[in-house]
């Protein structure tokens, strides 16, 4: 089967390129020398035009073409693959090659040009540019738009495989009624936290020294993966054998390192334990946003905040950083990582508040794709929309719409999903405890058992199933936001 | 002119493939997780075979004949490039492919297993690889073989342009004569060195401030190149803006780091003071390795073990590691730096025995490819020559025989440059010193004047010149190894 034969031989070169593109960008952005980083950019532009060719060559199209009218002859995995491949054969189909090319390249001076505005608050330096970006992604939705897919739904698909407005609005709508007002009453009457833990400075090696421990912790393997820093933290991942993690150390943060280092931590562990028969297939990986916001939020929000888990871990922190701590008890330490608070940041915001930062971002992404509103009014709304879901208003657009660097790269229809895994979080944290005793696997510091049930139900399946389908298997129900709600109210109520 | 835009296209092509096999390769040595490593060699091979179809695809070959038919119509610089590259097409028109492939098949496992029968101590192990390898230098040396240029001197000619046996028995001579009874001499008694110098331990974080502090005095740029630690110190260089080195910290050995730091700065600063406009050609880099080595020897030897260059910094030093070097005086530290004795590891030897460790290598590399001696014989005669030339017989090949690398990774003609290196060195330093006050600017903290000279004289020129023009414009005189004799006699006579 000649087709089949040429489909493996191009995609083994192809995930030799993803490989290559993979390790500029972490190179980039750990550790390569400033000045290099245009001599890097020449390179990048070079193998994406090899990527571009091989992907698009008429021979690779018709395997994939080929395939997918014979799937029924393949094995199952390959025929997610293939319907997968045939897929993404809409961009090079559909989408005019010359409107593509001229996106990489606004795309390639967007990011700088939106650093440069919020740096100096300056939204109108930056709308032309966003207002061409919306303008493609508005395009980009009419190029490729199907029967039952259209508009901000087709941009919601790509990141959230079907997930569309009917849902997300639905999602979103439950918590609006069950949150908002929620959020104000516990953020009411603040309780003053320890100025130990508030006003530091933790030294920063000393930080570096209890993220490594966490990572034991966790079981993170350091022959699979490694821990560096990066100004804002991530997860990188080529392979179940090679996915590296970023932490940073801020001086006056103690929490900032402890929940990226596990928050990153739980990115990692999903696709180190994806099957690895995946690692030479397009399968490899978390199968959507969502569900791999969902492991990195579970593991930092549910399990790294517990209770239990610092019965067990807040002695070694004291350890480390002795005698800093040694006056400040675990109840101190326990309010000042689960504290809550009506901010403006959403990078900085806490567990609860999280999702009402998201639905402001929903809101007004879903009107401007629509067109219903343009990119010269999103400061003023951008601005409404936080006095409404969180009764604060920005004062400056640094502060407000310019925080986040989403749209500046054309990711509309991203934001949602940060809400959405955590909403899966709770509901997987909940069918884990019917299945393990999880608290008693972390004071028995056996996060091991853990891993073991999130590898069985979730990891290994890399993207072999969608979102939907990982749901059942893991929790044997559909998304259901309530056990969201009912995770943060009972915890919070207290 | 159309050959050439195809040939600069393709050249930009390939400098893209150069700069992804480069970061692999420096990814590899300094952070990729352990098991990543066989994915990751997957991964090479698609790329190496995609740079093979590149380079010796037929358009490509003729637009390099075709420029190299009509060299008068170029521009100096692409003038030297396409004589260059029009040699390189030897190894594809004259060496068989089946026989490259096996070659290269047999390489990517050879390393290991030296390394293996290094540990166990086992020559039997290695041997039939490396019976192997040298088969296919023997006959690599056939296929290539030119009028002028056969046997051994076409492999010394690859490292080294210009250099053959005539010229290195030349050298090896002056050295064998001037040298192996003198060392014999200035080894005899040994002066006790000062015991917390000799004992250690020395904190490594400690050593890495000392070395960053070393990286400032040269004026290494952080913005173009960085400091990291890997087993075997190296540069590994792309272009002048991102050239990035390694270092090693040893808890009982101050000196490695000291001299690894600034063997390693020496060689890096070579590369990014090469000019920028060959950065996206194929003329960036060092000229030949002798040359290269010549810079980070005067760079480490030269400069960093001076007596003015301590009078400066020993202070520094004291301070980073006190008070265990309160009361080690400069003399004490002088002494241990320049110590000299006869030992039996290459990479461990000072600056006065190293020569007579590269001799024997030459006098039994010449003698294997010639045919006139055959790899079992190997283990017998290193160690006879090590008697001959140092005075002292190795008791286990891994301390003889199975030391170095090179070998089992193809490398046969590479040793001699390091000898070279040095002596080059000793005659550039001596140039030098006519045109500025060294010892002055060590003195003043101003190692930029000594940086602007190196710029000037060589560094610059990047590949345009060959090493024998650089010599030439450096020193104004050819290569003469008196002036390497008699720095180390004027040196370690005292």
């Amino acid at each position: 089967m000649t087709q089949l034969k040429h489909y493996l031989e191009t995609r083994k070169k192809l995930k030799a390129y993803e490989y290559v593109m993979w390790l500029m960008s972490w190179d980039a952005e750990t550790e390569a020398p400033k000045k290099a980083l245009e001599y890097r950019s020449k390179q990048l532009e070079v193998m994406a035009g090899e990527v571009y060719a091989i992907q698009s060559d008429k021979h690779y199209v018709q395997a994939i073409e080929s395939l997918h009218e014979q799937l029924d002859t393949l094995d199952k995995d390959l025929q997610t693959e293939i319907k997968k491949e045939f897929r993404e054969l809409r961009f090079i189909k559909k989408v005019p090659k010359d409107a593509y090319i001229a996106y990489q390249v606004l795309l390639s001076k967007s990011v700088p040009l939106w650093a440069e505005a919020k740096h100096k608050n300056d939204f109108k330096l930056f709308a032309p540019t966003l207002k061409e970006i919306v303008e493609y992604q508005r395009n980009l939705v009419k190029y490729l738009e199907e029967e039952h897919l259209k508009g901000y739904d087709l941009l919601l698909d790509m990141y959230e495989e079907g997930f569309t407005q009917k849902e997300y609005d639905f999602f979103f709508d439950t918590l609006k009624k069950e949150l908002v007002d929620f959020v104000k009453e516990v953020t009411k009457d603040p309780k003053p936290l320890h100025p130990k833990l508030v006003n530091g400075p933790f030294d920063q090696d000393k930080q570096k020294v209890f993220s490594e421990y966490l990572l034991d912790v966790f079981f993170y393997d350091r022959e699979r993966g490694l821990l560096k820093t990066s100004e804002h933290p991530f997860t990188s991942g080529v392979t179940s054998v090679d996915t590296r993690i970023t932490t940073r150390y801020l001086e006056d943060n103690l929490a900032s390192s402890i929940f990226s280092t596990i928050h990153e931590m739980g990115h990692g562990l999903y696709e180190m334990q994806n099957d690895p028969k995946y690692d030479d297939t397009y399968l490899h990986g978390g199968t959507s946003l969502g569900i791999h916001e969902s492991q990195s939020r579970m593991y930092e929000n549910m399990i790294g905040r517990s209770k239990a888990f610092w019965q067990v871990h807040y002695k070694k922190l004291q350890e480390v950083f002795a005698p800093q701590l040694d006056d400040v008890t675990l109840d101190d330490f326990m309010d000042y990582m689960n504290h809550s608070a009506r901010t403006l940041i959403r990078v900085e915001a806490d567990e609860l508040t999280y999702a009402l930062h998201i639905m402001v971002r929903y809101d007004i992404e879903k009107r401007l794709i629509s067109g219903d509103i343009e990119v010269e009014d999103l400061p003023k709304i951008w601005n409404d929309t936080y006095e409404a879901y969180l009764g604060i208003r920005p004062s400056t657009d640094t502060e407000g719409v310019l925080q986040d660097i989403h749209w500046s790269g054309g990711s509309f229809g991203y934001f949602p999903t940060y809400a959405l895994g955590s909403a899966y979080g709770a509901q997987i944290y909940d069918a884990m405890e019917k299945d393990i005793d999880v608290d008693q696997a972390i004071k028995n510091n056996n996060i091991q058992a853990i891993n073991d049930w999130t590898k069985e139900h979730i990891h290994q399946y890399a993207q072999s199933k969608t979102p939907k389908e990982i749901m059942l298997i893991a929790t044997k129900k559909p998304f259901d936001p309530m056990y969201y709600v009912n995770y943060l109210k009972g915890k919070y109520a207290k």
